[in-house]
């Protein structure tokens, strides 16, 4: 219900529903000074958007976004950023079976149980239409952060993942899964096609790299740069685990193998492994952060599956309606904003903390 | 270095160093007329405890908590809870070398590079001996949810697992591992040991059990339970992974694989699976809270390994002192406590936010 | 620049300048099954409204609200409620001279100095304009506390004093000053009127009273209600000073004046004074919250008064534009909507403190 | 209940009653390399003791302070500091009469009816006894800001105020009033004697002032530096008033009076009035931070009062006990402690803001 704002100095708070009349994000706490337009934020928002190919939602919409407050002749004035995105193609007529039971796995139930009732079209505030939100937000947080590069991609759909030893970065914009492999990408597109055919969905792997961190961002203990990460991560809709580095990997090693050994090198030590992904103690080491997160299949599907009403009735239930057959394809710029909101978060933390760097 | 404190109404704050004179944490928020004494938190600390066995570090510590504010006549008054628990144990002698290098994989070079300079004595306050604070504020948690069943068990050492069929609860404290499996604690018997006289530690998976929660706990979307957890757990020394439910796992699957269907129960919807780990959007279903937490190998070994000196010359370290061979061990009350912290905190929280249930 | 949110578990965010394409708020927070809708906010905004006398600005708008989340079939959801009021009648071309020098007095050397450059028309965030957007937050809040009755009123004009003994609650709404005394409304006519023509502004002392608050709300020690409404009243344009009861007079007593003596009563005790305001160690008593606020005259005034450009020369500054010649007369929604805003959230936060009373 | 912690990036939480083993204060947020030592803090806390003349509580303890964490090798280390000073003169048995009825204007009631029940020996949590724990947190504070002067001193007791005129800061030390003019003190010895006789007590008015920071702190709109600051001091015990530059006085001016005018100066512009204290549009101007902070007579008095007990039964209530006679004046060094805690968390905020200044 409350905290629907994320950060510490610089946060951010969503609000919107799927079919409600706009969706939209409020930035407070952005540096003064930095230029700021509705293009730098649209790109981010095209590459989320639906509809682009049959491995996505149908949903069309232009998701344009409006910069209504915070700036001023072009720069950003240290003042909230309210940023909304109108919704122009909600279908309310379709989700009148969601409206009476269930969906197994989504979020309708917990939404029942907690407020008594719930906006059901399509999905409401659990929808991951809101995830737009956050993108034009991340957008504003790279330019806090202009030194540092965040990339993501996704890396296993289905349990079908790419070959690292392919990974190529020119790739991830070549093909509609943000694949940087692929000869894996060629493999997706029937798998998700079949998926999407059998009125099915499937999960997905997204791994995000963030390079240009100095060394010296993050605070710990209940604030380190992992915490605040894997919280950001979490709460992106399907997100059920989250790993920094080697993540559970590192559980299977022993101490002298998930050492990060270091030489001298010209700018302060050097790194000869980042089994860590880059953090340590909860402060980032100056190496590529490193993270993976998965996200389960969608529980909106065609196939029908054991529900009960919210009268307590038995009902197997179909969930007609425009869906993604692998919602972590879209999670990729989600997972790259949540990343951008975080280190410029940090980053000013840290100026807070330690002065400039 | 801001940000010691953890929760959002039921909040702990801790403090102290590995060796300093003492250490101990502030719990602030917890409601009145609660009745406790150290008494119901010795226990728990009793279990986290080091120089229990061969298998955890041999510095020997009483860890007595004193309570020194927030009760009055056996009751919690509504005020700040202070705690503190004296060191009595440090050999600060062995640490002179790790004052000079920094420990590959250690928090030591980034807390050099955020701070300018540390207390190497122990690792300071990146010590899991912090983790002791936890667990006595951890104790009052639980006595908030006290209808709320916590257990956590080691399921994996150094890449050993245990088999989930021979699951019994009631082994779980009868072996050194915390390990419910008893044919896995005879393995690791041997595991462990032969790590730690080749001075190399060991890697652990601990997975955590809420039983009794109810539905509707938890606040979309920036403080959804799954985030508050993730962050929690990801907040403890060591700890690079989390995962809600099946986690990475839930990637691999379909929809209606992943689906948790329901049936009409005799209190509500029943579930026939819980691949979500009792949380649906962020908001407990009433099914039990499940998650798993990767724990890597401490990386203070008796092996050396390459790295540099605070004056940038190459070195070859070997981390004296005493170690846990496999911190995971140690980390099973850690993660309990955690868990309870969280789920008070989304108990009062809950309250504020849809009244009494 | 960060922190425009106001509240803990019941929170409002703010953003928008006065002369750009909107002003809004974000109310996150608000219990769910709440009836809502427009009709519900606009007689407060009507009230705030400017242009509706001769004493107050000459600016013109409908302020129209708009909700745009947070609402389904007419009632609260549990996630944030999205409020938007239209610009419409801004003159930009006003403040070319605004732009050049610093008003004295106004934030406008403030701004610059913090941020390097502000938006000068109107005064961009720093403008009164921004408190239409906590009144619509206001107008949600009361409904999270029903049974509370805040009413607000003028009490002194330019150091002309209402006589408390002539108060009377049915005048307030009688005349443009929100006077309970109708002979000192009848002066004020007077004096508003002279200052106006002069092109000056005059200060002004605004009270609130709100009744029906139970005995336990607020949370000792840093977040005591009487710091929570001093912080709530102190962030309104204007204000420079703030009594909680008896307040300053408080301070000549002797303690047994200031005592608020007791006698039993039928639903507990019965007080025969109200020096404390209804607040003892920062906790409500359950007598009514009573508060004085003092508004300072508005600095954009006709008068020239000597100031410095940006470039630092000397200038003798005027401002034109429209301005209200007594800022506190519509401060009174203002402080009504602070007052039902803390209140809101001190009931939800004494929910997750104590349970339900 | 919760919320005993104030501030941002540094921040404090305080802990303990006034006849627990102890009473203490968590820094967190404090700037690493900040040489520190209980010397450091020591002399603050002598200046608030209780005990030093008649006019003060005759309650008689050397508050002495340890610094159980954050410091290494006699530098501030980044991490918390935990400061802790033991209660040694506690007499219990004074409270058995306040255990069963409610001091008239005492926070008694008000703790009853939120908490259920209180520790009433000597007021526990809402003792002033716990300023010593903030005496101590502001000692840090003002390591942050050492550029920054902060004095207070009384200025009004029992509605006898100073000559501004006769004004000499270097005579504030020399009498046991924090007062400026000698003609006054000579006049409170007296006063305050007499109320002491009387077992009554006075109320007094503090005023502060910071000289040194720079123009540019504060975070509009919500965490304006007015609202801070005014949140900080309603947070001190007995307080129901603050004021900011003129306060109240200001509401009795108009526009071009309370202007306060600039002209072209070597570092920027210079003020020829202060009328605002410091403090434009909820940010520093530059100018000295001034402030006027009411305290109310302590309730704790010898002189009957008619009150009720915790039964409903009519009592005459007299308060025996050690208590301050005019408890503004050990007010004081609690104003500055919470000006020098506010100063240092702005500090921090705007290098998170705009960074270095």
């Amino acid at each position: 219900m409350s905290f629907n704002t994320f950060g510490r100095v610089f946060r951010f708070t969503t609000w919107g529903e799927s079919h409600g009349p706009a969706i939209g994000a409020v930035v407070d706490g952005c540096p003064p000074g930095l230029p700021l337009s509705e293009a730098d934020i649209q790109p981010f928002l095209d590459k989320r958007k639906p509809g682009t190919s049959k491995f996505t939602t149908q949903r069309r919409e232009p998701d344009e976004v409006r910069i209504l407050s915070g700036v001023f002749e072009g720069r950003t004035t240290g003042t909230p950023i309210s940023l909304m995105i109108e919704n122009t193609d909600q279908r309310s007529k379709d989700y009148s079976e969601v409206a009476k039971a269930y969906r197994p796995g989504h979020a309708d139930y917990a939404y029942d149980a907690k407020y008594g009732f719930r906006d059901y079209r399509g999905g409401g505030r659990s929808s991951a239409r809101e995830t737009a939100s956050r993108v034009a937000a991340g957008a504003v947080a790279r330019l806090v952060i202009p030194d540092v590069d965040i990339f993501a991609y996704v890396s296993e759909i289905g349990g079908d993942a790419i070959d690292h030893a392919r990974f190529d970065a020119s790739e991830i914009d070549n093909n509609p899964f943000f694949c940087p492999d692929p000869e894996a990408a060629k493999r997706w597109e029937k798998l998700v096609d079949e998926a999407r055919l059998d009125g099915s969905s499937l999960g997905a792997v997204v791994e995000c790299v963030a390079a240009g961190v100095p060394a010296g961002w993050g605070a710990p203990l209940y604030a380190k740069l992992d915490s605040e990460l894997a919280a950001a991560m979490m709460s992106i809709n399907a997100v059920k685990g989250v790993e920094i580095g080697d993540g559970f990997a590192a559980a299977r090693l022993r101490g002298e193998q998930n050492a990060d050994p270091m030489r001298p090198g010209e700018d302060g030590p050097q790194f000869l492994a980042n089994h860590a992904g880059g953090i340590a103690g909860g402060i980032s080491t100056g190496q590529p952060i490193k993270m993976r997160v998965a996200f389960k299949p969608t529980s909106s599907i065609l196939i029908p599956v054991e529900t009960v009403t919210r009268e307590g009735v038995a009902s197997d239930l179909v969930t007609r309606g425009r869906h993604d057959p692998c919602v972590g394809i879209r999670g990729v710029p989600v997972v790259e904003a949540m990343m951008a909101l975080v280190l410029a978060d940090q980053k000013l933390l840290d100026r807070a903390q330690c002065g400039e760097r």
